[in-house]
């Protein structure tokens, strides 16, 4: 006999077998159910025994939210009777304008928004000279670069001397403003230098090729497919070298300077009315939190973190990371939702992704490329790509993005604070190895495991950065009694 | 022209138009890909607008699970530096013993635990008495409701003369055995009522049938089956009246008497080891739990609740039910999962079926159903099912049921608190209103909600009945201080 029919014998005898064992229990079970006791029991597992292999348990998501309402009801109530109302619209407005009876009332921070206007004409101006032939192509970026370095610089000098007359709020305003105009002069002349370069090269190519056919009129696919009327509405260099352009690209919700936006047909007007509601709210909701919730748990903290009690720290920690971890989710509604789309809808600029699903992101790579696209959107197009093209390595111009996010990390916190640490630029450059470790866990333990290691960095690594300034900044400002 | 082939051409038309429009942002794209810009805007929607139809926020069950991590650590933090380690074995030994320096030491919940032995076996001998035709059969099963009623006053008669040698947790103990052996006493009468009224009825049926048909020995199709080899190794009434199958019942994992249980093939030892080893461990964090997160919250609540303030009394509630809720969930686990399957596993006896999915059930019903399955099976067997069999209908045998069950749960609670109030009762009573509630929402908004309303109601009403007891406690116990 061989092995297959052998294996086929011991199969057959098996499938008997079964199907006599189900006779047996299926008889039983005829006999049981015509006894006189009214049997009710029949063998059968527990769920959560491994054997019932019973898995469904999604009513477990309801009890989480569920918990977490309870939670952050009780949460909220026990802060009321704690520390009553807290909430107070006119120190809003001391806060947010820097008006305060016993300083000089100047609101520097309100002429330095306004200076803003100067470094962007004069970037316009350059961009003229260069492309009337005023100005050498090479000298005048040069003057581009001086001009965009001696914007960011401004706001730390003036600072220096005028200190004292700043809000926390205004100064923070100030140097976010300028960075972004940074970033938008950096892609304006980067992409005018890219039209130059361009027009310079097919100039070059089409008159060797017209030299080499000896037909003075040739053309070009290219220049075919521009010569039609799809083409004949674009806006083409030096065309756009104006300030009602470059005043455009400064009020659009993005950093990357193009000549061409594309557009939407018309103004929703329900739509601009909901997203000025939502602001209108949310920036309420967000003050009212942040005086109600953050403000006191910031100050019950001092002692603390003066006596580096580490238990206690960690406890202070995590009673921080909530509330700072929710206002950060409205801050980024109101962002990247709310905000650029009402700039986006009046202005008619029809690309609105500002942000991607980073909530699913399933390592800290994915969240970084996509919880805010218009600073990815300029790195990619203004750091990453120029890098590679370059010949340079992906991971070499990784490392570059994150080093140049860093020092920008670095300078919203420490200008304001006139505190030069480097926590926020430590904490941006542990993001490169936190990626390593993150996309690990994606492969070895499953995009779920991915997705919570976002997360924790993202609830507990902010808090963990705040409290690194707070404690300095307590330890510089109120010194503990000895 | 027919509609018909109007609706034809208007549908061609349609379909030209779209390709045409189609075929423009084609071109559109090619020429804007052409140029030196780099462009990289497309018009594309924000995914919270609604036309974007996105939809995807699985990450956010993470980001629930890990808030609610934060938040329990915290609190669990919090609480150690507030009340340092309170657990304290010694003191669980004087809790459940109800050992004291102070009392006579007599132990007598362990009497009367002991005792319950008496009204167990006096049930056996009348069941053997009406057998025997010793007793006349309405004469003993008045005798059996006489024994039963007998068996839960005991521990009421007994508190009223030595309340003061009682420990909390040894009354509670004594009643749940109590309340247990009262409800497996009902089904053993009942169920060999059955059994007698089953072989009356089918010695009439058989004689009838052999007079009518003069066939002496005539067997109907039951007896057939009955003679099988099958129904051979069945015990059948009155061969189950002896001490082991009663003892047998007594101890097995079940209300409901039956002659023959589903046995297993052996006791499997790593599966009593693991349930032994959860038992152990589940019951000192329960013990842990209670001594270190609800003791203190309950004190520190009795002022509160003496002063009646709305606000401070939510507040209260809400910080009870999360570890009140944690407490019952553990409870369950150890009690329906450990606990009996760990005696299912010594008696071989095969029913597993302790609990349903009650954590996916989505109406308050489908709860009741599926998490108490010895009380459920018992409740149906012994009052639903002869109740409609007597021609009521199901909504009031429910309502019987509830009504049942709602005693019961008061007796467990006013009796060991020697306090009789309504709360337990009302509590119970309001679930059938509530079923229909959650029913409704289920129909109306959807399995969701249902679930939802089924997690509240467990979450909120348990502890909202605990609070009202120790309410009327406090009040009765400590006074205020005027």
């Amino acid at each position: 006999m061989t092995s297959e029919t052998e294996e086929k014998a011991l199969r057959y005898r098996r499938a008997q077998s079964v199907s006599k064992a189900e006779e047996i229990t299926e008889q039983e079970k005829r006999v049981r159910k015509l006894q006189l006791d009214k049997p009710i029991h029949t063998p059968r597992d527990s769920l959560f025994s491994w054997s019932s292999e019973f898995n469904n348990f999604t009513g477990l998501v309801n009890w989480g939210f569920l918990m977490l309402s309870v939670g952050g009801v009780r949460l909220g109530l026990e802060n009321f009777l704690k520390y009553g109302l807290r909430v107070n619209p006119f120190e809003w407005f001391i806060v947010l304008t820097g008006y305060n009876e016993g300083t000089s009332s100047q609101y520097p921070s309100f002429i330095l928004i306004v200076f803003s206007i100067v470094p962007i004409v004069i970037s316009l101006l350059i961009e003229k000279g260069i492309a009337v032939d005023f100005l050498p192509e090479k000298f005048g970026v040069g003057l581009q670069i001086f001009n965009m370095f001696f914007l960011v610089s401004l706001p730390v000098v003036v600072l220096n001397f005028k200190g004292n007359d700043f809000s926390f709020v205004g100064i923070t305003s100030v140097c976010m403003l300028y960075l972004i105009i940074f970033l938008k002069l950096w892609s304006y002349t980067q992409t005018n230098f890219w039209c130059r370069s361009g027009l310079k090269k097919k100039y070059l190519d089409n008159k060797l090729r017209r030299q080499s056919l000896s037909a003075p009129n040739w053309k070009s696919k290219e220049d075919l497919i521009n010569d039609s009327p799809a083409a004949a509405k674009l806006t083409k260099y030096p065309d756009n070298l104006n300030l009602k352009d470059l005043f455009y690209f400064m009020l659009a919700p993005t950093l990357c300077y193009e000549l061409n936006y594309p557009r939407t047909d018309r103004i929703r007007k329900r739509f601009v009315i909901k997203r000025l509601l939502e602001l209108i709210f949310g920036v309420n909701l967000v003050l009212a939190l942040f005086q109600q919730w953050m403000i006191p748990t910031i100050i019950n903290s001092v002692d603390t973190f003066a006596k580096m009690d580490p238990i206690r720290i960690t406890e202070r920690l995590l009673k921080l990371a909530v509330p700072n971890h929710l206002l950060w989710l409205c801050f980024f509604y109101l962002t990247f939702h709310s905000f650029l789309n009402l700039m986006a809808e009046l202005l008619q600029f029809a690309d609105r992704k500002f942000y991607g699903d980073w909530w699913n992101a399933n390592n800290i790579s994915t969240f970084w490329n996509s919880w805010n696209m218009p600073v990815h959107m300029w790195a990619v197009r203004h750091v990453y790509k120029p890098i590679t093209g370059l010949g340079y390595t992906k991971f070499f111009a990784g490392i570059v993005v994150f080093a140049i996010s860093a020092l920008f990390h670095e300078y919203l916190v420490s200008v304001p604070l006139q505190m030069f640490r480097i926590w926020a630029f430590l904490g941006m450059m542990a993001q490169p190895p936190l990626a390593i470790i993150s996309r690990h866990a994606e492969v070895r333990l499953g995009p779920r495991w991915g997705n919570i290691m976002v997360w924790s960095s993202l609830i507990l690594g902010q808090p963990l950065a705040i409290m690194m300034y707070f404690h300095d900044y307590a330890m510089l400002h109120f010194k503990p009694v000895q």
